[in-house]
């Protein structure tokens, strides 16, 4: 079907009917892309990329088209720069794809094993989700993003990219696909949404039983917005507000290049610093502060921590959960491990907390305590990453309790069947 | 707090408001509950179910009070049945109370672990999921059941039964909770809803971020409530649309003993056959339908299915949707293995179905091709059981497709996160 066939079809249509159209597809697609062999889905995902690559001229025309129009809109700066494509962008994107052929498989894994009294032989195996749903933003790298990431462990992915990418998103989309499709994989196996109509967004996330899981990505409005409304299984996080606890026994040298590593790295992803937890008997805490003030980082403490330098500003009470994604940072000075531990329980966003510490009581009784998906000794925050954990790659990370925590990639995206292998037992 | 001010508080505040102040409590208790050592949790199982026998007086005078209220209120024989308790049934529930004690704690397990080039140290260590609604219905060893996995899994519990076994339910709790504190958990630690006012139940369903999830034990149109209202996760199976198909190499005795026990041994549970493919090419067909027939099964069969025997009724479309929970059964013949798996996917509630062949391709084509929560070669569907799987126990058996599929038991009840151990690691 062309795109404009699509988009005409689109428009008779409610947005509850064609998402059902798409996912129907998309489901006949993931049954027969759940047949294809690890190394038959490495070789779709290598020509995919190589399509990719192929479709440079279409690809970067396309980019220019939403450029220009979102010039236009008058987009700020950073969204421009999220948007943007050229030669060397795409061939990254190009590369992670190909990335991902090289990842292990985990659709077969047998997780546990066993034999019961009676014979019957019991396994449990690593099998798709199914049909995942991605709703995103402004970057078109998403599109090929989780896309490889959906067929690398045998999902079909569909696709609801944001309307200032929306060229950018067909192009890189229709590349994809023709690699694909010449590898063996069906052509429904990854579907962009035809439509930027916001109601077939609606009509997503409550197509419960039709999509398996839906993935948002992008900022917090987003992923409030498909938290609210979701009816489908959401795997998000919503905020990173993370702590790091500097323990009466840490290395200061340690603590001072892991704090102004966690803070200033990079202040805009989710795995930054947000609040900086001093013990009151730490005695590194001045050069600490020191060091992210002379770096440029606003510090909004509390009346202890402002008694370490005159340049902290005072910290509201609203300051604890905020997170600001920038170079701002609050500060608190608590007493002793009990103290930080109940800090984070108040104040986390569950994604990463760590402690600083040459202590290595003090560091288990953290690890067993703060309950969030990361929880790090001596360590920065920022590591908080798919590729750093070595997953190869990340869909996203996930602050929910259940399915999958923490970074998500490629086994997050897999559930399980049990298998059992009788020889003719009945239930006495 | 006393039952009679717990009642009296309920009823000057919002269901809302309510469930807020006990999943704070539970919430509470679990961050402590979590803290507690294997051994420790099994002496307060063991004690709980000391604790249930040593209240048999009470307990069973309490039930008598519900068995009582139900008769007047018409309740029927089944219903009186499930509600009913003696001394016999007591020393069940407590034997269960105190055999999840023995059962591995699979808190703690480290699930994988990996060390990086640069030296960080990662483990996915299981963790309790947190607090847990259970929503279920008369069956008053539920309170018992539920409560015992929760805390043998280092979850908090918030109980709601149904309104038939208040009483039942209340003495249940009173005796467990008792055993339990004097064994060290925390009383908050498993919470039995204090009202019986159906709009407590909604307050759970929606207390998205208080309770991690939600059990609903019961019939159909429980489940169907729970899994339309809820915007806590769920855990649970809405239908048992069990399939047994009998492949053209399927031995026709193994056949024969299969059929007859997946729909007859007992026709009530989730896990009974409801609907038998017989593979036009079996040889043994007849002699499985007559043992059916002669068992006192109702059939209704497809055109072909009725040309076995001319006691099998016709069937309409909606019989091969229908989980009969009865002696009755939806025969349909079928050409070859495709065929089969296609009967299946459009017709399987994902819960558990089942070849019989003694063709080891077709088995694997089988069991790697049906998407089902369980799939068995040569065993009876019946099997589908967490006690059967050596689970020791189950909460429920779960036909969605994230987090925990088929019998869930302690594992289920748990999730993971993970531990970054580093030595002042910065990321470049």
């Amino acid at each position: 079907m062309s795109d404009t066939q699509t988009l005409e079809s689109a428009q008779t249509e409610t947005p509850e009917a064609l998402v059902a159209r798409l996912a129907k597809a998309g489901r006949a697609a993931q049954i027969a892309l759940a047949r294809m062999t690890t190394p038959q889905k490495a070789a779709a995902l290598l020509a995919a990329a190589q399509a990719l690559r192929a479709a440079e001229p279409a690809i970067l025309e396309a980019n220019a088209k939403d450029m220009a129009a979102g010039a236009a809109r008058g987009l700020s700066g950073a969204m421009l720069d999220r948007l943007r494509l050229d030669a060397g962008r795409l061939a990254g994107i190009a590369d992670a794809v190909a990335a991902v052929a090289g990842l292990p498989d985990p659709v077969g894994e047998v997780i546990s094993q066993d034999e019961r009294p009676n014979g019957l032989v019991l396994a449990r195996v690593r099998v798709p989700v199914g049909l995942i749903g991605i709703i995103y933003e402004s970057r078109p790298n998403v599109t090929a993003d989780a896309a490889a990431l959906c067929i690398g462990s045998g999902n079909a992915a569909l696709l609801r990219g944001g309307s200032e990418a929306v060229h950018s998103n067909r192009a890189i989309h229709a590349a994809m696909v023709q690699g694909l499709v010449s590898a063996g994989v069906p052509e429904a196996a990854v579907q962009l949404m035809p439509t930027q109509d916001r109601a077939a967004v609606g009509a997503m996330l409550t197509a419960a039983g039709l999509i398996d899981m839906i993935v948002p990505r992008g900022g917090k409005s987003l992923v409030q917005r498909v938290q609210d409304d979701a009816r489908v299984p959401v795997l998000a996080h919503l905020d990173g507000i993370c702590h790091t606890y500097v323990h009466s026994a840490a290395d200061p040298d340690m603590a001072l290049s892991i704090a102004v590593n966690a803070k200033m790295r990079r202040t805009g992803i989710c795995g930054s610093m947000e609040t900086l937890l001093l013990d009151a008997a730490f005695p590194g805490s001045v050069a600490v502060v020191q060091a992210l003030l002379d770096k440029g980082c606003e510090l909004r403490g509390d009346a202890r921590a402002r008694a370490l330098d005159p340049r902290i500003l005072p910290a509201s009470e609203a300051d604890w959960d905020t997170e600001y994604l920038d170079a701002i940072l609050s500060v608190a000075v608590v007493d002793g491990l009990e103290a930080g531990i109940d800090h984070i329980a108040r104040h986390s966003s569950h994604h990463t907390d760590a402690i600083i510490t040459a202590d290595a009581a003090a560091a288990e009784e953290f690890l067993q305590r703060v309950d969030s998906a990361i929880v790090m000794v001596n360590a920065s925050t920022q590591f908080a990453d798919g590729g750093e954990f070595g997953l190869g790659a990340e869909i996203g990370i996930a602050t929910g309790r259940l399915h999958a925590r923490g970074p998500v990639a490629l086994e997050g995206l897999t559930t399980y069947k049990w298998q059992v292998r009788g020889t003719g037992q009945v239930r006495p």
